[in-house]
């Protein structure tokens, strides 16, 4: 008995935001000293080594449960299940609902709740909560999903990733370019089939890892210390992720009990297009063998980084053939692996 | 095989507020008409419904992380475990770290994290998540914590519940005088034993119940409508309490196959005590039973009204002996019971 996926859903918001968008603010650095090179340079060397060329905005009368709803309700429709059936919504997400030029995060109620609102779900024994756990909150939620499903508590549930990153981002950071809004959902369902979760790993590192993303002021020193915005060490999270991240995704796929060979897919977290790279090219190293062509999706370019809905979102894409160098069939093995705040790392190995 | 809980640790703090605190607040309606009463008579008012004499605060420069950090740490003590063994660091809340004097929650990265690294544990997979469920967030993660050990996928998890509510309070709202702050934890275990978990149940009310408890605006209309505070709907929440409350109670007790009598304690979150107690009556009603002299243990009068810290928080005055009406002895058997924001109710029964 293992844990399916069994429908899938995202929302790609439709505000698409190009580098315009940025080359009048102001860019400092940590000391809140002027960047010397011109906003369009900045870009382009952002774009060189993350691969953003656009990212996506919500509308400003959007909350995030809304995006997260609308990607729910796709992957209700995908699965074709009664909604009333779900035993669990597990709605990942770091900020909570925050509106459109406001600064505060609202999670009373759970974002979950929201959702489950907006499905008109009756079924009370439908329980709705929220899990924070950095980028792979979507990933830990399928895990999670995953152990509701073999402990007996759970035979269907709905996973949510959605984030608006664009409402906590520092304008005076360059590193506000990589941010993006962004919704995806799957319903997890128990399965007696072949198919399914095979292993699944999770791992937090807290010792100096901790602060690698935070909540932090604003470059600008004129800035309210009070009121912060999503910040990164991005040189210390590289760092960290090419250390760290091929191993556990060794792991996991060892444990899986699948060969390296064997893998069809890899589907990480997307925040840096080269970072990703580097990634499953030392991942590959570890087996002393080379990296297959189409093996990773990268829709980073046009989406950029929108923490846990990344991988949702992109699986979605795959599974609607949207992506014509990356379809999936029957009895493929795909490793998901992710990275983030915390910092988090976990990953499952699947079989489609 | 199930769940036993093997230590606990709360954390009280030290600043202690009266009612004399809120003597010069001034109280509104919610259209932001003086309300007629005088303060010292609508504090009365209070004491008489929710029992609530007075409250605790954190330190100005205590985040909830901090609180729930002692707790926890006295809860691994208590336990006489190596904290390296924790497979799961669970903290429930729902307004993340809210430095004093600001308005935003932190959750970057999550309050778990923060307190396993304080805690200077180094392995890395000890996972450490957030969970969002409203006052019964605690509940939820002693339960999510016995789904991953059924599941096994854990053997040891630490539960911790904080929060400061002080910190997301409007002071023109009278029922600011309700809210704490404190932390509550527990460390839960794989058992062969007879003692522990022998059932559960969680739920979700999210159609007109959602907005029952709700992030809003002041009560003053000149106060920022971007600024918002815990707010409550007191009536449809003790309305809705009660009419759900007791059958979830029943429901709970029933599949754990003890009877009414065989029932020695009810720990219930403690929000307000005359709904405690219709809320204990309708449930002894249900089994056409009398309610026995000392079942419900009560500390809202000294401590408020502290969300998910209250339970935790008050399983550990009782096992620490400091409730002499209230000591628990090997074979008890209890029922947690939690209703809050969602609107989510909750309940397992124990065995000690």
């Amino acid at each position: 008995m293992t844990s399916k996926i069994i429908g899938v859903g995202n929302y790609i918001p439709s505000q698409t935001i190009s580098n315009l968008f940025f080359s009048q603010h102001l860019f400092l650095d940590e000391s809140g000293i002027t960047l010397k090179q011109d906003n369009a340079t900045i870009a382009g060397k952002l774009k060189a080594i993350t691969g953003i060329e656009e990212r996506r905005y919500a509308g400003n009368d959007q909350l995030n449960s809304d995006l997260g709803f609308i990607a729910a309700r796709a992957a209700i429709e995908d699965a074709g299940i009664d909604p009333e059936t779900l035993d669990y919504i597990i709605f990942a997400h770091n900020f909570g609902d925050v509106r459109f030029g406001t600064v505060q995060s609202d999670m009373v109620p759970s974002l979950a709740a929201r959702v489950k609102h907006l499905l008109q779900i009756k079924n009370n024994f439908c329980v709705a909560y929220d899990l924070v756990f950095g980028c792979p909150g979507w990933v830990e939620g399928v895990i999670q999903a995953h152990a509701f499903i073999k402990a007996g508590m759970a035979k269907k549930c709905l996973v949510i990733g959605a984030e608006t990153l664009s409402r906590v981002v520092d304008m005076h950071d360059r590193d506000s370019m990589i941010y993006a809004d962004g919704a995806g959902a799957a319903v997890v369902a128990m399965s007696n089939e072949a198919s399914g979760i095979k292993s699944h790993l999770s791992a937090s590192f807290t010792q100096e890892e901790k602060d690698y993303l935070y909540f932090g002021k604003s470059y600008h020193n004129e800035s309210s210390p009070d009121i912060r915005y999503i910040k990164m060490n991005g040189r210390k999270i590289y760092e960290f992720a090419l250390s760290q991240v091929p191993a556990a995704m060794k792991k996991c796929l060892d444990d899986s009990g699948y060969t390296i060979q064997e893998l069809d897919k890899i589907i990480i977290h997307q925040a840096n297009e080269k970072m990703d790279e580097a990634i499953v090219q030392r991942f590959y190293k570890l087996y002393d063998a080379a990296v297959p062509e189409h093996i990773m999706p990268m829709v980073i370019q046009k989406l950029g980084n929108s923490s846990v809905a990344t991988i949702p979102s992109l699986l979605t894409m795959i599974l609607k053939g949207e992506l014509p160098d990356h379809r999936l069939q029957t009895g493929n093995i795909i490793l998901f692996a992710s990275v983030g705040a915390g910092m988090n790392i976990n990953a499952f190995v699947y079989k489609v």
